[in-house]
């Protein structure tokens, strides 16, 4: 991609209504746009992130035999009413709207709902199970206050994953599963090291509810930290029972703010016998289905990616999630040079975005560093001279000089 | 995918009170679920379609510079007052809901508004110019009535394209460019020959817009066509000036019922006159961006194409757009040898939906051709013996046998 093509342009100062550091970050390198508090919209290199993050969450998911589908925003009250989750006293961050002939309809915070009803159609027998779903769509939470950037905002993708078992076993099985998926979608973006299984509240149907919480200043959440067993404990679960349950000494753990980057649950037979989700088993017997939840928000890993991974300068991407790999910088007159290696990466399938702009080499530079593309390639008549590019980490401060010939082979392996 | 495992179920009946064909046919064949009227789930099936077609589009809008990006569904009203839309007596089909402050918000039912205003940061001088961005975004239209399955809906799916050129001639020319593109889409879905380039009305800044119009008794347009000249009109600009403008005799147009499966739309200064889209030309001087929209609803279109490949068994999909490529029924006992083809297949990447399941050939073969995957391949005791499997085209009659090892190699070609 062209930079002077590219629908976006980095700015120097943040909106100062905008106090987090990945709003204001990603906006600064017009990654995203606010449109309103906790509603941003993703511009050509954030959807780009995005994207990035969200292919690898659907391959995980995949590769746990989740099928993916897409239900809607607009919800019908009816269903929600079954469940006791359509009243304003129940669940407070509804927003709700009306058709024409005034009947109300609720914008989806979550989709247990419409997709337990849903499988209500498709499950009759215990052939039927089990089945894994899941979507990226659209999730509407009227926040009353929307501070932390794309960590928490109003409207954001969601991935959920809905689990059906024929019973405990299976669920628990497949609990595990998920569990596992999850580890690998943290480390691959980069944030695995820093994310820990954390063992939070169960509800009235499971003793505990697993959440993956990246220690993070930003985070909302309080975590104890077990480094040994590699395990956190949620404060809301932060008791002595629970210590004791889980083999762990108080004195041994460290508290630590964290963002929840993701959670698992084990809903049971709750919303299955609200909704009426049965099956037949071998003997012909009805049983509930036994469900549970899996949920990430990409925009929230994606923010917390960058809440974790910059410096004074910008943003410092993860390779897997970076919006490229390459960044290209033509300084002077070096067009053709440049455009010649621009040719070539492309026609190698690196992705690159390509500094074409007519501006000063420092306005390059400052754009490249808060743009945070991994790798940086300049090429100016000094790195010509000597039949070079000058290649630099975005993570590192040294710079080596790498041979015209030799620079897309430097990329292909 | 294996039928056994997939989300899905096959229906004999239609929902009583769907009354579009596209819809019945859809829902009967597992690729959609009706939350209500004019909301549809899309289920794995119908996903895969969905997404063939918007991976279609979105090839071809990347060929003519166009760069992706993702705005968002809730709308702040001041914008929309600026253009005078927010009121409901000037747009009468939006959704309205409520921040917890009481603030009203909009569901978006466009993004011209959003897009124009995120122009103004992205556009000053005529160096930014042109540049061209789209998405595949939800929109929500409060229809009073909603009673033709997914080829209007209340919440769907829509690919908007908008042009900002500095001038009309850079306009012009890249409307030119969206109109081919536009063509290539619709022949690549399998509509192609059905669809004509309509003219209608231009509003009050050009003198036409351009409508897609595919030749389709489900349709809500009355167009007039001109086979001669591969034009239509649309009824609002059907008159005797229209006609002598675009060198037509009335008496040698058919008339016909279409469905509009996209439209391209000169909007010139009017949203950027509004919203205070302007740069500086390379004089100094300050001048309005020159803007265009172009729009199709890979849900409309996907209903379109049902609507128009279909027999009283089922659906017909093209093979550009169909959620598998072939549809292979394992019959009797023959497990082994049907596992083995399936395993080669996915071996050489030729997506196959494998029925597996434990019922009736009758309610195998039933099911194939409702689901109308292209190409039908069977593997049964009869078959076996000639170490064959049986072969049927969905849209032929005639059936032929393939030698085992030859089965790849037909779907290679």
């Amino acid at each position: 991609m062209r930079q002077s093509q590219l629908f976006t342009k980095t700015q120097k100062q943040a909106p100062k209504d905008e106090v987090s550091l990945n709003a204001q970050l990603l906006i600064r390198g017009g990654f995203v746009d606010k449109e309103m508090a906790g509603v941003y919209s993703f511009l050509p290199l954030g959807w780009r992130v995005l994207n990035k993050i969200i292919a690898i969450i659907r391959q995980e998911m995949n590769a746990i035999g989740g099928q993916e589908l897409f239900l809607t925003a607009l919800q019908n009250p009816e269903l929600w009413k079954k469940t006791k989750r359509w009243d304003d006293e129940v669940v407070d961050d509804w927003f709700k709207t009306k058709l024409k002939n005034d009947n109300e309809l609720g914008l989806s915070f979550t989709h247990e709902e419409p997709l337990t009803n849903l499988a209500v159609k498709h499950v009759g027998s215990y052939k039927d199970l089990p089945k894994y779903v899941y979507q990226f769509q659209t999730k509407f939470r009227n926040e009353l206050r929307a501070k932390s950037g794309i960590l928490r905002g109003r409207e954001f993708i969601m991935k959920d994953l809905y689990s059906f078992n024929a019973d405990q076993a299976g669920l628990d099985a497949f609990y595990e599963q998920a569990k596992a998926a999850y580890k690998k979608i943290f480390d691959r973006c980069g944030i695995g090291e820093k994310t820990f299984l954390t063992f939070a509240s169960g509800g009235s149907f499971s003793k505990y509810s697993h959440e993956f919480q990246a220690v993070c200043e930003a985070g909302e959440d309080l975590i104890y930290i077990s480094q040994k067993k590699n395990i956190a404990i949620n404060k809301e679960v932060h008791n002595d029972e629970v210590l004791a349950d889980l083999g762990l000494e108080k004195e041994a753990l460290t508290e630590a703010k964290a963002i929840e980057v993701g959670n698992i649950f084990k809903l049971g037979t709750k919303f299955s016998q609200a909704l009426g989700l049965k099956y037949k088993d071998e003997e012909g017997q009805e049983q509930n289905v036994v469900m549970g939840s899996y949920g990430i928000g990409p925009g929230r890993l994606m923010g917390t990616v960058v809440e974790l991974n910059n410096d004074e300068r910008g943003i410092v991407w993860p390779e897997a999630v970076a919006p490229f790999r390459v960044h290209l910088l033509q300084l002077g007159d070096t067009q053709k040079e440049a455009e010649k290696i621009y040719h070539d990466l492309q026609a190698q399938n690196i992705e690159a975005l390509f500094d074409d702009r007519d501006t000063t080499p420092g306005q390059k530079f400052a754009d490249a560093d808060l743009i945070g593309i991994p790798y940086r390639l300049v090429v100016s008549s000094k790195t010509l001279e000597k039949n070079s590019v000058e290649l630099k980490k975005r993570s590192e401060e040294k710079t080596e000089l790498v041979k015209i010939p030799d620079v897309v082979k430097y990329f292909e392996c």
